[in-house]
């Protein structure tokens, strides 16, 4: 079997180590797959999960900080350039982990990662070596009106065109999520979109663009793509499962 | 004259302090304004401009650092949740500022500020007391290809249905801007938009997505919503300052 590199993304608090450390262990258990585990948080306090390799042993936040007398801010940006200065180091150690899955953690905020060279160059390196799929998690009460809803599946675009890698949108927190609309039936029937769009905004100039943006989302993309899981309570995780492996056999090839 | 505040976003680098020091100056001297200013990061170590109201008075990364007993991930998002515990008296102070521009400039990261309720919050609040335009900055770099052309785009509306303010999408740096296409050309002719992408694009499943967003956004968008600058050098601020002027003049009285 060829490894296949989940990379766990989302903005902070959306709860990429959770996932990681919970989904990891689920897969070992009721699948029997190896599993590996990543860290590329420089920043991380604390990890659920012991990593097989940790950006912690090349860089810290903390130590540039104190070092290179930085902000956090500043650190923060040092750290990914001094990742993407070691890049060929860090890819060859990820790739030398023997095992089915590979589970990688990224930075606690997603935009460095994604915005500078080290997120698109790793995935491109681990694309080159084997397959890669980017899991889009968010809270989900970003996504508890309809507007919220096309703000995350725009921004889960934003990152499978910065990555060029499959992209699933995850919607963590599930089992918190109250909303008052049904997502699925919102993501396929245009009319049902429609009124809750016309429902859910107040007037004036943002209205048109919302309009367009949900029609434009629901012809190109499939309701599939979204899932709800919570990563906390371990719920979902089958349903996601299913979803990778059947993005893994449609693109596997292409990727 | 109403006051107008200009809200500042963009990744980290993207040159928001610079363009908040430098657009500042030249609204005062070239136009006669008066010009207040707002620095909204508590992560800033420097900053090239004396602001009029500094969010580290409040709270800083650092203190709450080693207050909290936190990294610095986990205090840039606790200083965002004291920001919105506390954002009465903040949008108090910054609408206190007699003035008829405010440069209100925002945390390095955009993240947090953009996907946690502070930032919508505080343009929500400022909006029903006068009016905000967004400016969101970018790094010419980023957009230096069409798809990265399109992303930058995608951004945009992002930040625009999060914050629900108008935005304007500046490429910073644009005097370093080395690109094989024509930026207007290819916002407004669809032709040349199609050609332009099939020939920047490698094979694949990101092919008909790109191909698909970029004539969505043809569709909807005007090229001159998006502005190239170079906050360092001062230049292109007349256009900027015109472009603000006209949105302005357009949404004022929907905001």
């Amino acid at each position: 079997m060829v490894t296949i590199n989940l990379v766990i993304l989302g903005p902070a608090g959306s709860g990429k180590s959770t996932l990681t450390a919970n989904f990891g262990k689920w897969i070992q258990k009721e699948l029997g797959f190896k599993v590996s585990y990543v860290n590329l948080d420089p920043g991380a306090e604390y990890l659920p999960y012991r990593p097989d390799y940790d950006i912690r042993s090349l860089v810290t936040v903390k130590e540039v900080m104190k070092r290179e007398k930085l902000g956090p801010n500043g650190a923060i940006i040092r750290c990914m350039d001094i990742m993407m200065e070691n890049i060929d180091k860090v890819v060859k150690k990820i790739s030398g982990l023997k095992s089915d899955y590979r589970l990688i953690d990224t930075p606690g905020q997603m935009e460095p990662f994604t915005f500078r060279r080290i997120g698109p160059e790793l995935v491109s390196k681990l694309s080159d070596l084997g397959s890669v799929i980017s899991l889009f998690l968010v809270d989900s009460v970003l996504a508890s009106s309809v507007t919220g809803l096309i703000v995350v599946e725009l921004m889960g675009l934003v990152v499978q065109l910065r990555l060029l890698a499959p992209t699933l949108i995850i919607l963590n927190k599930a089992d918190l999520l109250r909303v008052s609309f049904d997502i699925e039936k919102l993501l396929t029937d245009p009319e049902y979109l429609t009124k809750a769009l016309n429902k859910d905004m107040k007037e004036g100039l943002i209205n048109d663009l919302m309009l367009f943006l949900g029609e434009a989302i629901l012809q190109y993309f499939q309701a599939s793509r979204l899932i709800k899981i919570s990563a906390k309570e371990c719920k979902g995780f089958e349903a996601l499962y299913d979803l990778i492996h059947e993005t893994f056999c449609t693109c596997g090839d292409l990727t």
